[in-house]
């Protein structure tokens, strides 16, 4: 019996660790229309894995819920290529097991309050009165929310505080291109970044864990491009802001997705807006390379990576 | 000496008819440094043509403007294949001509204000409270550019009172659509219509002839589709709307083009949505179609038209 | 144990009811050589569920078969999120159970005797002899295989008598539109809708219960517009039809797909042709997403429709 | 003054040559509303031409017209980057002249005659005997015009006998490819190659030269593609042919341009309809090569080639 | 019992053949956390099939191993649609059991050594001392692997000796062609042929069978094209050879697959390079469509063939 | 008369200036065929323009070539949309007039020499041996050239000296954002920015002014990615340098633009080329920005950038 990690986890493993339990259905075996087991989809701060429990009493079936703790006994296996956890044992997590449930979910490296103030220092630096006021408006009545939103359902950034992390590091790079491309207007640029996906949290319902559960409905209609417009035609509005700074963070909103396909019906047409783009993807590639990256040995690909247009990520040997 | 309608010149005819100045602008000849010419844009109700005068006095040029009506006597040429008319002479019509402007522009065939009227008793139409008022107040706000705005710059509709046309006509086919499709939220429908294009009237810049001369600023970097959101955002907010329906209404503005590429960034996930999209493609192909058929004889095909995926119409011999 | 329809089954249900089986096999289960097993799809009017008999004997191997009435007791389950039947027990239906597999099947709202009524109705309507004779041979040539045959394999209309449910609507929504639209050729516009996919009757085999089980090899070698074209060649020649005539119904079956990427390769160059297509469309777009929301409750969506370019249908809450 | 041909001409060469009259009219120059000038198009047997006879008297614009043999005398002189001949006298050719028509146009490098003696030797080698009747029939009903037929209007083969000097290359390379490729049908093969542009006879409208003026009606309105399945079903029932044999011939022509944007609504399914498109493209291909190399020195790049998707040939020093 | 090739396996069959194991892993069964099972890929000359060996004991899973071997007793089963081999007992085969592994993988129909003798006396036949020396360097250090790689992992010639197949069917083919499109250089013609899919060695790891287990990381991050461009500048360097031949001869390399997407980043420019693309593709796609045919009865569709652009190939009934 | 930059000219300007001749010819005038004139392009600092000198001596004629300096008196005209210079009078410019061809030509805002250090020094930071190797090798090659390339014929850094300017500002931004993304390796990002353009040295012709007169012959057959890719595997195998270093180098070079359509046929598969993609992107669309708006007043459009999809960028108000 070890104590380990889900991304430490091999065939064959006997495991004997704590977990969260992100999703868990009970559901009826195949060959029979009695047999019920419980479905669970566990993860810890490596990473999830699919696990079952085969006897299913009633008892576990009703205690066992969705963002619980757990501890669990069993044996790691493998269906179709993947592995998969066989249940022998679960019971919940107690005070006494002196456990945090932040070490069990992905987190952003830095603390959201820590992250936030960097969010505010960067809006003090805006000269711009119609611009801060508009970007204060905003990121103060999303404030709690952003503590644990992640950017993303499944894509880059798809952790607990997933969000201010990309706004973040696109702060802290975009304020050191300025230094190179010093046409530029920053104070549109900062709040371009602070507010390209500020809308996401009105497109997704997330947990408090940082786990997008759906898209809401406004979400599915409009999208968080087309929301994020409307969050600046409101914000322009309640500060009386001047009509071409509202128009200049509308156009950038929405065009940071640049492609058509990708949500942007217009392209960039400010160099402001061309720089978000690029810091966006930029950021988003350079986070989902490193995560592909990060358990592979020098010379090994990743597996296909999606959101990198399907490419296997390699790690060199130098 | 022929009192010809443009539609009607032949090579070599010899000209004398009232016209009105589309465009007027004084050049130097190509090879020499000092003779100046008069090079117009002259359209009556049944075409443009290209004109030159070659000798252009002073008094001339400061005389005559755009926007004009002109009387003018020359011959019709031919130049790279497109008939020219090379004047001999021109002066600027009278009183006593007694002509009348609108003769001399592409305008609907109904007049506006029965038209607009026609808009009204389809609000009348509208049951739910919300997206009634709505609807009235951003067509009472748009009322007077309505009476002379097209739909178009260059497309279909491109005549003065286009966009109340292309709205009325869409709604007479949706009324009797609505007996087919029963299923469909009548006022959603009829707002949608009546909605649709309203922003063009901010995305671009008319003269009370219904001639488009340019985009607006805000026109190119938004666009017509999100400037309509934003009109039932803020048409919403003030009549202090139900969130659902300011929703939907947005979704169809945002789907009516249904492509991405066309500047929809969703598709229509509703089936008024759905309805509006065919019905405004529809009139606007039937429209090109009407126009570019006109003036052919039975077996001829027209020109290719760009705005129908460049095909040449056909009239066809039954 | 109760008497429920396919559409109302919930998870855990126990189910006696009577179901039209659409397709059964025998099959080995996973895990042994030996064990046998029934594999069923079951089908009523109001939707198809997977069954399973896990027990299968040879003697009910050998009575049941496709297209058979047969009542079944068993559990509803669920199987990689979708539900499935457990089959206890399933005979098939006698006499005494007195049943009519109509009320079995997906089938057009209105009696196929009608709806060709309702064509030939509108064939009276066309003035050209030529049209009208042309038309008046392709049909009566199907006139039998019309009374069932669904107007797809599994899209819109994939129902007993949709094709002619799918005409008929089309020739409704055309005579309204007429009013509108009036300067098109009612008469080619008729026959076009009547004709615009009557090969689909050779393109594709349906049974008696508008199921389709597969496409012709003509069908996969040619394909229905290509085969409508020959339709319309040979009943052209046969009246001894116009030249003009047989070209232009020709070119509306042609055209009427629109895209080259779905079988069209010309594009609608009369506005007959135009029309046709947007009514075709429109006609398929409305009934799918009725059908996409039909079991929906206001504020949910659909499943993705693959029909639809992969949207999910929202029923609206207003 | 010389006696050049137009391929060898360079600016500022005085020529004194026959050419032969493509096309001519008559214009009024630019800056006049009366002096006329009579625009020429040139060609000889290697090339084409733009010519300008500046002053145009009423007997020469009546004398002069398209498809006329003419000596001219004049200047090479170079407008927007192209040769154009300035005429200083024209007269028509004499008898006592001497001129061959065919030695000033593009002629196919065999006698017509000869080819279409070849193939009828390939419809010899046909055993099949529905096969060989279908393409006999279709062949002789057009054997007239495919004496002078191009292959293209201004594509590959646009030289009079083109089409049969398309046919009987493609041919020959079969017979070979035959010889590798053994497990083909012969009869489809030879068959398929025979027919599959014979519509363009029907497509096109070509003078006797083999200058195609115009697309005709049904050309544009259907395309060779469905008039060659047209062709076939029509010889196919007069020689009562086997229905499987009917669709094979009309899933090659159908198919023969592979993709769905050059006309081709199916793919191949049969490897000779496979091959029969493989062998159409390679000759187009190799015929535009050898064309646009012809007359470069080694090192030089040819004029981009849109048949070629936009290449510039390269003729190398080896 | 019955000594059955898999190519002949129909469903129920009880099977005792000998095998070759493409691949074997032991694995744990689903609904357990101990019972182990082999899963096998095993292959002959006519196909592969998946097999299941349900009780695996230690022994067993130690000494059956990729590549080997066996003689296997079992059932044909269904699963999901495929067969597959439900297999009782296994051993290995010895001595004794007097087989010839080439017997139980697909190889080309033509001795390795006999194609490697024609591709030698084509070289031969080329003029061009450069030319001849590149292909003779390049082909000299591959000459060992060649003897067994296939062209590809999974399509076209996808067999021991598929890649010399491939090259010697080509080979014939120009030379045939040749004869036809006279202006070609033959040395180019050949050596291009030669080398095209040369780097296919350094891009795959393929074993002495033919089948290729992965790609290399070279391959994986150059690609065959970039490769074989990089052989061809080697080479030429080694040989001191004229830079317009090594320029030539990447060009052609470069350009083979002609679409961007499908690797070559520019389109053929010299003749050529055009036929080597059209020599390549043909050859494929015969092949392709022989091997979807091959086991299919007159008027039968085979499955979707992904490399032919996922058509259904048809066997048609003359 | 003024002494102004073409920059600043506007319609009806007499000017006394001067330029760098560009490109001038020889012509003969439309409607004649003697009459002689020159016609030329003109340069300074501050763009081009077309000169016609319409009376030509052939004294004129022999004398003025490309690349002189020239002072031009003539008068501002429009011809189709664009200013034109109608030259009076032109003489070449003396020593005397003491002018510096530097200030005639587009150049980079720094010294090449200057830029040529800051590359010397970021090679210096580069601490593994054989990618310092390799990078020295090439550049060292390329020195002389590097001085005054341009980055490209007609898109961004177009200028004497672009491709230094183009590298340091791409190295300058590499810098800082390797303090944001710090597992990133330092010497393959520096190498790969060093290397990436470098074999355009190859690809196009520039003169001296860092003006491209033409492609290459190998830069239009094998394009300046494969180029560069030959370039390392020389470099390499000269040094000697380990193969994984050759090859992730050749990776950075193979996939720096990205997409098969745009020369890359592979995509970044390693975190340095995706990064090296976008500061390439980022820069050249920083630089096309900044040049499009230089000359715009606030509120203004320029026109369409072709290198920028097209749209025309927005100088904002604030």
């Amino acid at each position: 019996m070890e104590n380990k990690k889900i991304g430490e986890f091999n065939k064959s493993d006997k495991i004997e660790s704590f977990f969260l339990v992100k999703n868990v259905e009970c559901k009826i075996t195949n060959n029979s229309t009695t047999n019920k087991y419980l479905d669970f989809t566990l993860i810890d701060s490596t990473g999830e894995i699919n696990a079952k429990l085969w006897e299913c009493t009633n008892d576990i079936e009703n205690l066992i819920k969705d963002n619980m703790l757990v501890k669990v006994r069993g044996v790691v296996n493998e269906y179709r290529g993947k592995l998969q956890l066989k249940i022998d044992k679960v019971r919940f997590a107690t005070e006494e097991d002196n456990i945090n449930i932040d070490d069990f979910i992905l987190v952003a490296p830095y603390k959201s309050e820590d992250m936030f103030e960097v969010v505010l220092d960067f809006i003090d630096k805006i000269g711009n009165k119609d611009i801060k006021n508009i970007t204060e408006t905003i990121i103060s009545s999303f404030s709690e929310k952003l503590m644990h939103y992640p950017a993303a359902k499944s894509n880059h950034h798809a952790i607990k505080g997933g969000l201010l992390y990309h706004i973040t590091t696109m702060l802290n790079a975009a304020e050191r291109l300025l230094e190179i491309y010093t046409y530029l207007n920053k104070d549109l640029l900062y709040a371009g970044i602070i507010l390209h996906d500020m809308a996401k949290i009105e497109e997704m319902e997330s947990s408090e864990l940082g786990i997008v559960s759906r898209y809401s409905t406004e979400g599915q209609l409009l999208g968080h491009i087309t929301q994020g417009v409307s969050l600046i035609e409101n914000a322009g509005m309640s500060n009386n802001a001047d009509k071409e700074v509202i128009m200049l963070l509308q156009h950038m909103i929405l065009t940071h997705h640049y492609e058509p396909e990708y949500g942007s019906p217009k392209k960039p047409m400010i160099p402001e807006a061309e720089m978000l783009h690029h810091l966006d993807v930029l950021d988003a590639r350079m986070y989902d390379m490193k995560k592909a990256t990060k358990d592979l040995k020098p010379g090994e690909f990743s597996e296909k990576v999606y959101s990198l247009d399907g490419i296997n990520v390699y790690k060199s040997l130098i």
